[in-house]
């Protein structure tokens, strides 16, 4: 069965989240569903990262096994034809190898989390950024975040319903720039826990609002407890921005 | 009565546009009914530019008169609250002389048409941006453009609603970029036409897609004849930035 790799685009606020649920419309079981109105399959759909509710992807990637050879463009523009006007886009679709996993072949996943950081209410970004009305010192949050570099046991910025096995990962990179009112935090590594972006954002937020210091990150890391986090930031400011294989 | 100058950010998507008017919502009538709401009365919100249905505004400004005194920050704040979950802001409040208009003061109007140059639907752009699927030459776009810059009869490139007494405006700026799969075109000039920038953007996408030359673009606008311009562009891709006083 040749097996296809999909990039994709989503705006996740109408959906339960990536992965299929039985409480409502996911964005993978849209995904399936038009796999079997163009080609009268539905294979499983699997995912590089399982975004929760209301996160977007700029460049989700997950890999189908269809039955038959298809030209790779019938397949994206089909798929897109049968999804409108769902909030989804195929960006592409390649022909890979049958050992090719969106999830486990993955090198590293890149995150994009936006912070609007105004008084007035979202207008064109509702949905598509958390807003903090507080003024945030983005350049004590980047110094913040160079303590949650590197190869930690995360705990902490870990859901409590995270199933990974450990604990323990390597962060590669996690740089806080402002740009006008937007505060952009992006975060690179071969994989992340469940809710550790909005978990480490949370966390950031305090540093920028002068609530904790540099070395308060610090502690709440070494604490290795649930407790020690912030509050999680919300889901709309997260984007999944791409994977690298 | 004091007088208020108001700038706003909108997604017009869900508006008949800017204008009050029969047939829909329209930005101008919320907020005025959100200054009911909060002040008692319902003064004329009178905009610097009358946006069509589905333009957007990143800083669309208006003036109203209020019959007492507010505080400029009580003002934006009231009315953000009264207006949601609407997809308008109001970003800021000043208090501005009996004199100032928003439309008669204004010194320059700023504008930002997003294209959007891909195969695949957009899921995050979607009523953001206009998809246009041939690859289109950014460069030539440009080249284009600028003969359309100047002091000129536009009748060509204006709505044949337009009620302006004279066709004749000096386009100050039309800059085409391209950023990734995004072309951006942005115009500037003291005033603009009804449906200018989208009639000179649908006439410049001709120029993109190679069917039209630069020396077609100076044809169409010496024609001086509506029939001369091409396909008028879609509102979802223009976006008022900003208007100076």
């Amino acid at each position: 069965m040749p097996r296809y790799k999909l990039t994709i685009e989503y705006d996740g606020t109408p959906f339960v989240g990536w992965q299929v649920q039985d409480n409502g419309r996911s964005v993978a079981g849209a995904i399936a569903e038009a796999i079997g109105k163009f080609a009268g399959e539905t294979p499983k759909v699997s995912g590089a990262g399982r975004t929760d509710a209301g996160v977007h992807a700029l460049g989700q990637v997950a890999h189908v096994d269809l039955a038959k050879d298809w030209d790779t463009d019938t397949i994206r523009d089909a798929l897109n034809a049968h999804m409108r006007p769902e909030s989804i886009a195929i960006l592409s679709v390649d022909a890979v190898a049958p050992d090719f996993d969106a999830r486990f072949s993955a090198r590293a996943r890149h995150y994009l989390y936006r912070i609007a950081n105004r008084r007035a209410d979202l207008a064109l970004d509702r949905d598509r950024a958390w807003r903090m009305v507080r003024p945030l010192d983005a350049r004590a949050i980047h110094e913040a975040a160079q303590r949650l570099v590197g190869h930690h046991d995360f705990t902490t910025f870990r859901s409590t319903e995270c199933q990974a096995k450990s604990p323990v990962k390597t962060l590669d990179r996690l740089d806080v720039s402002r740009h006008g009112d937007e505060i952009r935090i992006e975060a690179s590594a071969r994989s992340f826990l469940h809710n550790q972006v909005r978990s480490m954002v949370g966390s950031l937020a305090q540093v920028g609002e002068g609530k904790w210091s540099a070395d308060d990150m610090t502690k709440a890391l070494e604490a290795k407890d649930r407790a020690a986090c912030g509050p999680v930031a919300p889901a709309c400011g997260l984007y999944l921005v791409r994977v690298d294989y």
